[in-house]
């Protein structure tokens, strides 16, 4: 047991290898060699710069938080439909670097490659071609191409670009170019879409080029939003450069470096490119925010920029990576690595953006922010990089203004309600059953900060960003229920999504009850914190929110008399107040072509009416809060939902396996998990080319810490119940928590806990008080 | 009490009076003016085309049926989302008639216009315009115009201009045009869309002219549908014409009669105007097709013409007039009358035309049918003209073919479901929540063509179509829901939207569960008629859908099971299961200028998530099938959703005003009654300008003759409740019934019905049995 498909790639501890170019998976590919730093992303296409068609690739370069927009048209608009769409731009591509030997151009489509090789280290965030190549005329040459997108210097892509000219001497040029004639493929990744930046969206502003440096400067056409970038280049040896010229155009521009190559001697190009944007330098500035930022790359050189990826790297791989060993762990282990490879450097890490779900891998999903964010990734980043979950909280911080406007279109007089998918903080989803009806998405933040404050203890962010953030939240699902008699009473939420997309507009959805009782709980208790510890602070926060205390009052009403749709003959928590009702779903009657596809095969009314569940929803609730539940409880509804539920969501399987392990069903949840690990890396969905599936990337780390080692935060401790597939020898992860570093070792018969830095720490295991009093102090546990 | 607006025309009995002209009213006015046969509408405008704009005027002419389609583009589109519009195009315009007093142009917007009087005789079906005009150079002539849109040639306009030089001879020119460059004003008649035929979408592919007639043949782009269209004239006397001349151009063409006319001597132009399209004869012949139509017109002459309307008008208003007499009831009287004018008038009558639910008097809802058709029109028809009866129904049927394919886009494997908005029988909503959501359409039709059996006992109709459409109705119904465990074995309906637009997508809709089970019923005793009376005809049937017996079980069991949502606390029907769960409405947080304009101004899920009803909806299905409720009943029902309608679609008041007659609340029922009764004649929506709501002027004679009348017909038998408002004297009208025709007459203190026609007929009054044995015979009752 364990992956459900052979593997596509060599199986590597540390590696991800392409080991041959190939047209028919190289769409797939781009995505898998992406780079991103959270601030720049850029898939991982050749610089030869091949002509694939909407079909087999896409040369993508992204800017975190940088979009265009269209008007959107609607068969028949609503009151509060987004009027315009926000999709991440596909920007100019600076990578592009051509070779000629003679005449004769270096393409892999022709002539012959030999000993290709073309690595993702994922350990040093770095990725290399290899390759030796015969022209057709008999030249040869070897070839080595590095490149990184840096963590140090995050408006800057690195490359470094060897030739080896192996049985000749003579003319080699190369072509370094900037292409800004690009466009999205916005109608092959997002098919349901009829608008999008179609055609080439950036109007030219400057486009020159000199010896050594090519600079664009554009603006888009609706959203406004300018970019600016440019590449340097440094040839060596020096000397070697018999002519170098230039040119520029409208769209583009390259630099001609001619090269007096010599056989055995090797040509070097280092190439820096940046990009920056309109909120990174003033506009009138921009050029020379570029040039400044080019120079100081250039200056220090590729190698010193590959040493300072390296460290960055290694910093995180040191606290983030887990190691499992086991049969056939390698794959697992790799599939792991993978995951983690791609959540980390996709997370924006300035304040003011976020993390598509998609990272900046791809078009897939227009580049929009969902709630995979808080739910999926933020807990991997607050217990490995808490620095990175506290920027992307700030990112939601930053939008509560347009949060706050979008609840007043949906009729709220207070409160703030975050969009169920965004770049800018406003809505953009087109369809509100499946978009601003997921009301959860405010829970979900809420969740997530409060989980973030508990494992931080972060007061300071507390007072000056979390209290506004759950007080605002809460009040929306004060204003979205009531207390309705014929429920004796009880709290109601009508109206809403929940997670799950096959059961939309329902009433009482279990999630979304669950979790607005528990945001309405976060703000009360932070308000009755502020008045005990902090009277200035809520009184400041009274004033600015015209907040007053009766609120909490009311607050407190319904966190008491919150209304939870319950199935007396199973003692069973239904999805919401209409599921036990519908049709029994009977998948024979659905083709098997069709059952992975219900949306695009069937109309949204039979999808409705059925009795099934697309992905993980009430369980998702009862994972994030399962002191609340006695373990059969658990079992019951995990029972019930394991056969309703059909997994069609790429967020649903990690957290099955969650609960599995939590009530013991090991096999179950190893089989769940070893789907959530090499889910992407293999392609399960076949739709890796529009990019990564985040938020199973980040399930996967859950679905070890969380799943097989039991983690939970309750009331702010750690609890930890640690078991071990059986397949696995040993698996080891450490974790961030207020400051210290804990390191857990489960083996078969031993728990290991080491206190690696911090003073102290204490937690649970298996419910038993556990202390480590000292840095490098460690607890075992026979078994 | 009354009338709750003053009355914007004078109060006639049988006259709509424009007593001047005034551009600010004239889009309302050429509503009130339009004129049709079922086959050809045309709007209210005057000959002598004014450049109104979009907000100001629409000429608008044209054909049941004929429709343009444009490609919708969604936000997001779902699987089964209509691809294609379908919009009643608006048709050249052969009205226009210019005069000329020498150089001067006649236009009521210059020089001095008296003795205005613009009337539309809805007793005649005709529509006269009679004025004094002096121009500006002093020239004064008297005109008269008439109009009629002919149902004795349906495809002719008759006209008749009249010109009497009052104080001058000299030169008069007329001039007779052919304006196809004519587009649609979707923009301002349907907001919400985003599509529609935005400029000219016929594509000219014949125009001609000569000195009698003109002639266009055009092509719509998409739809490709062939409209041919010309005028022909006389002019007396004809020796006065001292030149004829013609021209015709790409997209407009024109007569030009030039006459000597003499002081105190009338001109007359005789104009027929003929429409028809590739449905009346085959593309290649439509010239011959109208060129003969138009002679045999021009044969008969406009007055030949205007008699016969006259007459068929006459016959008419025989069998369907209502009178009343009382207090203030002149007002009441001249809607009821404006009311069934239109209504009659808009009637598609050749079997594969529909009835708009703005008739053909204006682009509102696109031209579509819904099911105001059945619900409100039909019965008026089932009861007066049971033939225009039949051929709607026709219509219904003709569609069989496009309701089964669209069944199977909703995932049914058998029958038929009926699209909510059409004109080719094809889905034409775009919005499946408030659009095909309303699966009640297959029960609405069901339910209509079950009265137009019973009340006119037609058997081969039955046999024909009615068992064919029963079955392959019901047969959805068997598919939408299942037999719910936890609602102990019931038949739920999930997911669908009843009758009220501001609750969508719900469980269990009373109205739809109550109208689906009747549904069933009706099927299943057409297959035991069947299999007893002709079991040839259910062999046949059985063969042609594929229908075994065992459906008919399975349909029993249904109908034994139907779950029916129910209040125990109030001992009533909630809309739905979780209607009596949302947020209490409190209308104080909603400004004045937007609470009856909610999807304009509130996000749907606002509406959605509040306890309150945008129409009558269970109340509606209380009203259907009234003898399954007792009084009291009815009553708690009625006094629950009094107070939490909103009244906010015009086919809501009627239907309450019918249910308080029958517990008794007569004043209220008056008020309602007032309100449908002058609702479109005194604009209380302020939109008459798009077209009528035909819905609601139905629902007028519904309010009497269902309401104050208490007119039912429970198997077949007809029941009446009279009670007569006490501002009344009197009222009466007449019913057919299987052949028969019965005059009823209500008083204060006597019930009067008299056999008109037919050899005898039984019916129950207050629950006493009545029989009436001969033609002329009478039976009194002394209240």
């Amino acid at each position: 047991m364990g992956v459900r498909k052979e593997a596509i790639y060599p199986v590597q501890e540390w590696e991800i290898t392409e080991t041959e170019f190939c047209r028919e998976t190289n769409y797939r590919n781009e995505t898998t060699f992406s780079l991103s730093n959270g601030y720049i992303g850029t898939r991982g296409t050749y610089e030869e710069a091949y002509p694939f068609d909407v079909d087999t690739g896409l040369e993508g370069n992204f800017v975190n938080g940088f979009y265009e927009s269209e008007k959107i048209r609607y068969g028949e608009a609503n009151f509060g439909s987004p009027l315009l769409s926000q999709s991440l731009l596909n920007l100019p591509n600076l990578k592009e670097t051509r070779i000629y030997l003679g005449e004769e151009e270096f393409s892999m489509e022709a002539g012959r490659t030999e000993e290709y090789a073309r690595v993702l280290s994922m350990k040093d965030g770095v990725l290399t071609r290899r390759l030796l190549w015969t022209s057709p005329g008999g030249r040869k040459v070897r070839i080595e191409i590095r490149r990184l997108v840096s963590f140090d210097m995050k408006h800057i892509i690195a490359m470094q670009y060897e030739i080896l000219p192996v049985n000749f001497s003579g003319t080699v040029r190369i072509v370094s170019v900037l292409q800004a004639d690009v466009e999205n493929h916005t109608r092959k990744t997002n098919p349901i879409v009829d608008y999008g930046p179609f055609g080439r969206k950036l109007k030219p502003l400057e486009l020159w080029a000199d010896n050594t440096e090519i600079f664009y400067k554009g603006i888009t056409q609706t959203s406004r939003l300018t970019i600016a970038c440019g590449s340097i280049h440094t040839l060596s040896p020096s000397e070697s450069a018999a002519a170098v010229s230039h040119e520029a155009h409208a769209c583009d521009g390259a630099i001609y470096f001619e090269v007096q190559g010599k056989e055995g001697e090797k040509i070097t190009l280092e190439k820096f490119i940046c990009y920056a944007s309109d909120r990174d330098a003033a506009e009138g500035s921009l050029d020379t925010f570029v040039s400044d930022m080019l120079r100081k790359a250039k200056a220090r050189g590729y190698r010193q920029l590959e040493e300072k990826q390296k460290e960055y790297m290694h910093q995180f791989w040191e606290t983030a990576d887990i190691e499992i060993e086991g049969e056939n762990s390698m794959e697992l282990q790799q599939g792991i690595r993978f995951n983690l490879f791609h959540v980390f450097q996709s997370a924006g890490r300035d304040g003011r953006t976020g993390m598509g779900a998609k990272g900046l891998s791809g078009e897939g999903y227009e580049g929009h922010y969902f709630w995979d964010t808080e739910m999926y990734v933020l807990p991997v980043f607050i217990y490995t990089d808490p620095e990175v979950a506290r920027r992307l909280l700030d990112y939601r911080y930053g939008t509560l203004e347009q949060a706050r406007a979008r609840a007043r279109v949906l009729g709220h007089e207070k409160g703030a309600l975050f969009p169920w998918r965004t770049i800018n903080g406003e809505e953009a989803s087109t369809y509100y059953p499946l978009g601003t009806a997921q009301y959860h998405i405010n829970a979900d933040i809420a969740y997530a900060l409060a989980l973030y404050l508990q494992a931080t203890g972060d007061l300071s962010y507390f007072k000056e960003k979390g209290a506004e953030l759950l007080i605002e939240t809460a009040r929306v699902w004060a204003d979205a229920g009531s207390f309705a008699e014929c429920r004796g009473g009880k709290y109601c939420i009508c109206s809403v999504t929940g997670p799950d997309e096959y059961n939309v507009l329902v009433d009482n959805n279990f999630y979304t009850n669950l979790m607005a009782r528990e945001n309405l709980r976060d703000a009360v208790n932070a308000v009755a914190y502020l008045r005990e510890q902090d009277p200035a602070c809520l009184e400041a926060l009274e004033k600015k929110l015209g907040f007053s205390m009766d609120e909490a009052g009311l607050w407190e009403r319904i966190i008491e008399n919150m209304y939870f749709p319950y199935d007396e003959a199973r003692q069973i928590y239904p999805l919401d107040d209409g599921f036990m009702m519908r049709r029994p779903w009977d998948e024979s009657r659905i083709p098997p072509e069709k059952r992975a596809w219900l949306y695009e095969n069937y109309h949204p009314l039979f999808i409705m009416r059925h009795r099934m569940s697309k992905q993980a929803d009430a369980i998702l609730g009862m994972y994030l809060h399962s002191s609340l539940f006695t373990e059969e409880e658990l079992r019951r509804n995990y029972d019930f939902y394991q056969e309703v539920t059909l997994h069609h969501s790429s967020l649903s399987t990690c957290i099955f396996g969650i609960v599995a392990c939590e009530i013991g069903y090991v096999e179950e949840a190893y089989r769940y998990f070893a789907d959530s690990a090499r889910m992407d890396l293999d392609d399960y969905h076949n739709n890796f080319y529009a990019g990564i599936h985040a938020a199973n990337m980040a399930g996967t780390w859950q679905a070890i810490v969380n799943g097989f080692a039991g983690l939970r935060c309750c009331n702010s401790e750690l609890h930890f119940k640690p078991i071990l597939p059986p397949l696995w020898k040993k698996y080891t992860f450490k974790i961030k928590y207020r400051g210290s570093l804990l390191r857990v070792c489960v083996e078969k018969d031993r728990l290991e806990f080491t206190l690696e830095k911090g003073e102290s720490i204490q937690f649970y295991v298996h419910s038993k008080k556990v202390r480590i009093s000292e840095e490098g102090g460690t607890y075992i546990e026979k078994v």
